[in-house]
Parts: structure tokens; sequence; C-alpha cells
């Protein structure tokens, strides 16, 4: 970028103006005019701010909120630590995490290149979930280390959001740091994405007017999403399902699997299945894309009748939907553009807010089946072939999912 | 405190009326009748909020704060690492780190009970500097493990105000953060207390129409804020600086010192003092007062006449104001309802504020006595006896303050 096209040279501070002048937003909006220009200008400064809950204007506030009047608050919590809860922000606090080491589709571009994401992430938790949410980005790869910060931090804030830290690393962290901590604590590219496949594959399963549990499922991908896509679907009662990664079906007849995938290899693939993406898709019912890679068109031309294609790589589908509509009965993506928007943010935000809520020590598999059930409960009589899943603005979703989610915390126990 | 009288069960959000109804403050407010319900009441929840920069209502909007436009910008800084300065939060953010060690006069509190004093110095950075700021709060009092936490999240913040961890450690602690990061980290305790002690002493010599260099100063306490102290009045010309700890004079001739006290011992008590408080007080021009101790009347009344007294423990002055007026010509206190209020909120901000407007790498000598200077300029023809600094709530303290410190990082080669 030159200093010349620097779009943020406008020192106005005016944003572009938007084609919304009349008030009134369009059922759909045209997405094809967000310009380099608009993006950037927007996160000058940054997408966060910190402010105040009450007023610092007088030195009666200000004896009030800091010495000598805070001296009493802190005695209190040293007396008995469980009001730090009550009296301070970090009980609804979720801290984003990250290494920067598997951002977006961009890869290992680090802590500092990933905080954009980070704090949107973080805005996300606000807007949708009414949760305060900050950035923690980390200068190291090492799963000692990160998990370490995160134990010597805890008394910082409330919940833990893993966020684009690369497989199989991300497996052991989040282990280790559910094990460490007693708060919630999740990876959300593993669960988010899990949570919101099941809640549309039950979306979909329902506009057919078929059951979930005889469905053949492919799952392209065995990093972080397929993974725990892989699992949250077992957990639902899918028994055939199969998983692909770059050298093709991952089976026990593997010699090249990392332990994540060993394991993963003995829970799935029940029909011992080996070869290439073609030998898993004949006749199969669902094709649920979490690699960044490309699927022919052949490939999903072999599969069942009314086959069901999710290809949520972004931004660039594993088949572009309205080819995948050519032999699919439904089509679900991950972008904004098109219909049944498979997106993160139907989940985490009430995951989060609803294990809050619940004063859960931990986040169950229970409460991310509960928090499916939720999206998906939210859609009622609008569910059809472009309506397997609630968009991502709808205001209901968050609540919804969090009062599932609490309600599952007391269930189980952990609340 | 039991449930009947948990001032927060008032589960109306409404907080306690205050004298104000006229909507005119009154000269001096009353804050006598702060109530502990009020205190707690204002804490429920914490004092800080994380809020979004721009609206996130529309598709448009998550498409440009969030994925996909998000990658643009995560993309333009893993190609240049500079740019995480202008499109994320980061570089505007200072971090308020404490073990809670020594926290106001509460001591060894730990971590989480210390945290409504650093929300609430947070909340200071934002009115004051305009600057965002989180509480970090470590489980952990090891020098080694603080030091590494910070550098695994350099990425996550611009600047580190080290807040409330004990001597000696909070030396060797400053010593090493500041070497390990190439931005602005400074211990409050210290130096945000020495730039103010600073500052009202130049004050009360411009009262009395006394040169700084010639006034024999006798420092009690021998901690953060004695040390810092120490070291500021000799930078800024003073030699006849006495510090007295709890076992009497530090001088070369004690054989129980710690290494920080050594080298005290080394540059201090130039006319070799031994003794107790009395020795050293006796025709002393300066009494400062930076520990929880009390000091005599007769001893301030063996002072030379005109003498100054700053008694700076809070909430309990090591001698009641009014007292000290029998024998000093000019008193100050750390306390709010006495005339010279001497309290580092006339500091901090406004030197953070400098050095990150000037992409300071590191808070040098000069920037701190630039900021002294600053906070005395704002008195102007105001100056008087009961007027020796500006009020902590005079919002013109910290802009001065961050003019000063900018320049003088520029005039130091650090920005």
């Amino acid at each position: 970028m030159t200093a010349a096209t620097d779009p943020t040279d406008d020192t106005t501070g005016l944003r572009p103006a938007t084609d919304d002048t009349t008030g009134l937003r369009p059922a759909r909006e045209d997405l094809t005019t967000i310009t380099d220009d608009e993006i950037f200008l927007s996160h000058v400064g940054g997408k966060l701010s910190v402010e105040l809950t009450a007023p610092l204007e007088t030195k009666r506030d200000l004896s009030i909120a800091y010495t000598p009047g805070v001296a009493k608050v802190s005695s209190a919590i040293a007396a008995d630590q469980e009001l730090v809860n009550k009296y301070t922000w970090t009980e609804r606090l979720v801290v984003v995490v990250s290494d920067g080491s598997a951002v977006l589709g961009l890869g290992d571009i680090g802590p500092r290149a990933s905080l954009p994401v980070m704090e949107g992430k973080a805005a996300l938790f606000k807007k949708f979930a009414g949760l305060n949410s900050i950035p923690l980005v980390l200068d190291t790869n090492d799963v000692d280390e990160i998990v370490e910060t995160l134990i010597r931090l805890r008394p910082s804030f409330g919940a833990v959001n893993l966020e684009d830290i690369s497989a199989p690393r991300c497996f052991e962290i989040e282990k280790r740091v559910v094990e460490a901590l007693d708060c919630p604590v999740m990876h959300d590219d593993q669960h988010g994405t899990a949570i919101v496949v099941l809640a549309a594959l039950k979306g979909a399963v329902a506009v057919q007017k078929r059951e979930l549990a005889g469905l053949r499922v492919v799952i392209s991908g065995a990093g972080a999403a397929g993974v725990a896509c892989a699992n949250i679907l077992l957990a639902a009662g899918i028994s055939d399902v199969v998983v692909l990664d770059s050298k093709g079906i991952v089976g026990a007849d593997r010699a090249d699997l990392n332990p994540v995938k060993v394991d993963l290899a003995s829970r799935t693939n029940p029909r011992g299945l080996s070869g290439a993406a073609a030998d898993a898709l004949t006749d199969a019912d669902v094709f649920l894309g979490v690699s960044a890679g490309k699927i022919g068109h052949e490939l999903i031309a072999s599969m069942a009748d009314d086959s069901i294609v999710f290809a949520l790589s972004n931004p660039n589908p594993e088949i572009h939907p309205e080819d995948a509509k050519k032999y699919a009965g439904i089509v679900a993506t991950g972008r904004s553009d098109f219909a049944n928007q498979i997106n993160n943010v139907l989940a985490f935000p009430g995951v989060f807010r609803g294990a809050l809520d619940a004063g859960a020590r931990r986040i169950t598999e229970n409460m991310k089946l509960a928090a499916a059930d939720a999206i998906l409960s939210v859609v009622g009589d609008d569910l059809s072939v472009d309506m397997i899943v609630p968009s991502p603005l709808d205001p209901r979703v968050a609540p919804a999912v969090a009062a599932a989610v609490a309600a599952a915390a007391k269930a189980d126990g952990v609340a």
C-alpha cells in the first residue's frame, strides 16, 4: 500500500457513504460494493474501546471509584475471594486468545496480524451476548508456554475463547487449558463450527423429513473444525462418518497418521473405506467441507439423491453453491452472500453467555448439543431449503442458545 | 457483610442520590457522606466496559469488521508488521499489571483483591488521557514469571503500567520489563508519585521564593515511592536527601541493607548522618512521608523555619495536616479532603499519553522531569500556600503533561 493510495489518508474521519440513504435497508444487502478503502478506514485505531461504567467527574466520584473508597472493596475481596465475581468485570470477561498460527484461510500470520480478527471476535461477543471481551495474542507457539501464560493470568478473566490456533497443537492446548482452569474454555474453530454444522444438518434433515442417524457423512478436512465436527456428529447419533485429509480417507490402514487422526480413525469410517475422496463420496448423503481444498463436480454428482452439501471454506467454498445446487438437495456455505450461511457467530456468543450465566466451570458435550438445538429452534416455521439456520444477525439466536446452554450446564452438574 | 446488609441487594440499579440536586456543584464537596453502601453498589459488575467503535448491525458491517473483510487487514499487517499500530487498538492500549503484592496501604492481598484498584486505574487512563486500558493481574509473585508473561503478551498492548508490586521486587521487575520491551513501561507507585512530589516541591519553593537545590530533604520510606522520590529529587538538583526506613537513617554504616538500599545509601545522605528520624529531621527543610508510619509532632517541630511537610500516607497521613500546619509553612497530603492533594493521577495519564503520542520506546528521566514541570505550569497564577499543585480533576493537566513528555521523548531520541 503506497501513501498515495492509503485509504485512511482521509483525515476527515468520515466513512464512505453507504447505499442505504433511505433509512430502510434492502432485504438482501449488496455486499459486492464493499471497497478495500472502506475496510481499512473502518479499522483505523481498532474496533474496540474501553469505557467507564460510571462517571468520574467529581472528587466524590473519584473517592468512590478510586482511593480511598476502592480500598473497602479490595479488602472485602481479600476476605472473601468469591466477591471478585461480583465487584469486578472479570466474571463476565471473555479473553480471545490466539498465537496467530491458523488465521482464517491465511495460515500462520503471527499474533500481530491476527489482531483484527480477534478484535472482531471480541466485538461480536459484546454485540450478540453483551459480554465484555478483549484480545490477548501471544508471541509464542509453544504449547507449554501458552497454557502456562493463561494459568498465570487466570484472575484477569472469566472465560477463554481459544481462536485460530493450528492443529494438532490446538487439541492439546484446549485439553490442558480446560484441565487447568475452573472456567469456561472453548476453541471456537473446533466447537463453534461443530455446533453450527450440527444445527444446520438437523435443519436440513428436518426439511427433507429424514433421520439424522442414518446419514452417511463425509468430512473433508481433519484439522480443528473437521475433528470437532466428526466428534459432535458422532455424539448426535450419526454412526457413518468418514473423514478425508490431504492424503485421502482417514482409516486404520493409514501408517502416516498423527495421534489425533489415529484416534479419529478408530471412531469413524465404520465401513473400513480406504482411498481418495471419490471412494468416500460415492453414495454419501452429506459432504461437509472444512478444508481450503476444492471438490470436483463429478464427486458431488456421485453422491446419493437429495444430498446435502456444506461447502464451508471461506472466502472460496470447496464448490460454488450454484454449481453444487445442480446435484444436491440442500447447499450451505460460510458466505454471507448466499443462503444458509453457516457462521460461528450463531454459536459462540450464546455458548459463553449461557456458560457464564450459569456459573459453569467448563463447557460439556451436552452444552454444545443443546446450543445446536437452540440455534435451529429459532428458525421455527421459516425452515426451508434456503433457511436451515437463522441469519447470523438474528438477535434471537444468542439468548436462545444462552438459555439452553445454561440449562444444560446445570443438568450436567458443572454449574 | 451479611445478606441483609448487602447494599447491592438494591436491584433497582439506582444509585443513592447525591447532594448535588441543583446541578451546581459545591466548591468543596462533602466527602464525609460517602457510605459503604454507595461504594459497593458502584462496584457491582466492575467499572469498565468494552464497547464497539463502529456499528455491527448489518451483513455489510459484519463483512467489513469480520469475515471476509478483516482478512485484508490481517494480510496487510502480515506483510508490514508496523501496520498493527494503525489498524488495531493495541498501540494506544495501556495494560495495568499487578500481582497484588502491595495494594494501597493494604499490603499483599493478592491479584483478585487488587482488581478494583486496577480497574480504577484503567478508568482514569480513559477519563484523563483518552487511552484504552485494561487490568492484567497475575497469579504469581515470581519476578521471572512476571517478566516472561509480559514478553509473551507483548503483541497485545502498547504500554505497561506496573502497579502495586512490592519492593524490592518492583525495582527488578521494572528494570527487566523496560529492557525486554520496546514500549513505554512505568511502575507508577515509583515514578508517578515521584513526578507529582517533584511538581509539588517546586510549587512549594516557588511560593516561598526559595531555591530547590539548597533544600535539606528527609524521605520517610525506602520502598517503591521512597526510592523513586529520592532519585527524582537528586536528578532535579537537590543534593541533601536523607532516606529513613523502619530501622532509621539509610547510610553507609548500616550492615542490614538490601542491594537497592546500599545503592541508595551511596547516593544520598551526604552529611553521613546515622541514627533515627530525629537525627535526620532536626533543621531539615522538607519532610516527605511515603511510608505507612506516624511521625511525632516534636519531630516536625524540630525542622527548620518555613518547613515543607508532605504527609502522603493514605488514608492516614504520617501527621494530620492541621497538626502539621502548626509547625510547617506548607503542608500537603494524599487526601482529597485537604488542600494540596498529591495524587498520582496528576502524572500517569499524561505521561503515558505523551509517550504514546510520541511513539516513545521508553520513558526517560527527562520525560519524568518534564512531566513535573508541566503539572506545576497548570497552577499558574493560582499558586499559593494552599495550591502548590493543580486539582487531580483539573482537565488541563493531562494534555499539558502529555505535550511536555512527548517533546522530551523526541529531545531524548527515544521516539
